[in-house]
């Protein structure tokens, strides 16, 4: 018999952002039959603490520039606040979720990035090879659901702020090796569309043969870029399915299936 | 052949204040052998993180009013900055940290405080019974060290801020009914002092027959009652053993040892 599949589902930071769609999402992903995984995005909230704390937000490409009092500030926001709220709605509603970052359990060891040509400070890159797959399968053996922020470490010590949407391919990717795995981001928006401003323009389908067009002329907006990027690398390193969605959309299909051609 | 014991150790909010102490503490907490469990206060970032959100610190008989402003700020602090920085470091000692709120895998239930006498707000108490003893060893039995801060949930999607000394000695009383435990509070003092100036006047015994005395005398301080109290009921629960000793004497011995009859 086949080994049933484990979803790992990508929520993005402006669902987190409202309370009404991200209650929502979570009844739904409470749903999902089988053996599941959350990674969640950070939404707004590390920004605004941020400015309260006196501490002006840098992003320089669409990435948080990460120094030691921000990395508190993200620290506090996405595996405090934020994984323990999501983490006390899902046991609500009988899933049993485990709040995690990448330290706990040494789940996803990650490397903290290049200082050229960007010093993100505390910023961290994953290997896909590198997650921690014996202690993910322990627990979804165990029926648990982990639900990780983006925090991951080096394991020398220091916490590292790696990217989301990242994690969820790793966490993806790196189980596939092991057991079969699809993986779902979603979002606010209805998948990869062609007019960002025409919902019903969405493109059904990226493989690795169409997405240098799609790239060249500028079709894909620069923020879809590392997450098409990250759901090609994981649908070729062996996740079974990827799809790109509106959260809203998680149980009943449709937005961007991203496959090997 | 016995069982090996099991040790929960709760380290106090002054030691975590303090960045030697407590690296030197986790030192030694990642040198105890076999089965471990650590419990953490939490010092005085979440104060100081209420102050510069603009939010005063409100303190009833030593214990934090919790409006759903300060339980965010204290689940940020606690669950997040505080339990993540120590994860990492204790995995970077090789000891298999998992840090986790009583909301992760539903370890830990707690109930919100009546609101009489004094409306605490989100703060929650925790019957020994409640904790999820079959979660919190199977991460033992798989060579893992839960890592808890004192926020727990109420099984209805709301955390709740509970008491880190009773957070300790709920999960060593609860473990006890099935496994061997001996519960250890660390703080910043060597022990119940006679004489809260003379580090010599520690009292190395306190029973249940001698603590009414204690009490009724004032020589144990008001911030020490419930620790005791805690103290007291643990023991009485079936934990094997239970000292309160300065953190540097976790290794070593010394301190109060709190046991029946």
């Amino acid at each position: 018999m086949a080994e049933a599949i484990t979803t790992v589902v990508k929520i993005g930071g402006n669902v987190i952002d409202d309370p009404v769609r991200l209650d929502s999402f979570l009844n739904d992903f409470a749903k999902i039959a089988g053996r599941k995984i959350l990674v969640h995005g950070g939404g707004k909230e590390a920004s605004r603490l941020s400015r309260a704390l006196g501490i002006e937000p840098n992003m320089v490409g669409g990435r948080r520039v990460t120094d030691r009092e921000t990395l508190d500030v993200v620290t506090m926001v996405y595996a405090g606040l934020i994984n323990k709220r999501i983490v006390a709605k899902l046991q609500a509603l009988a899933c049993d979720a485990v709040g995690l970052t990448g330290a706990d359990g040494n789940s996803i060891p990650a490397s903290i990035r290049p200082k050229e040509p960007v010093d993100y400070g505390f910023v961290g890159d994953i290997a896909d090879a590198s997650v921690n797959t014996s202690f993910i399968t322990s627990m979804l053996d165990a029926g648990r659901t982990p639900v990780f922020c983006a925090i991951c470490h080096d394991r020398e010590g220091t916490l590292l702020n790696c990217n989301a949407d990242s994690v969820a391919s790793a966490v993806a990717t790196g189980l596939s090796a092991k057991i079969p795995v699809r993986l779902v981001y979603c979002f606010e928006k209805p998948g990869v569309m062609a007019d960002v401003n025409d919902p019903g323009s969405v493109i059904s389908l990226v493989t690795p043969s169409t997405y240098p067009e799609l790239k060249e002329k500028g079709i894909v907006a620069a923020g879809m870029l590392p997450k098409l990027e990250n759901a090609l690398r994981s649908s070729s390193g062996g996740v079974k399915e990827v799809r790109i969605c509106d959260a809203s959309a998680l149980l009943t299909g449709g937005g961007t299936t991203v496959r090997k051609d």
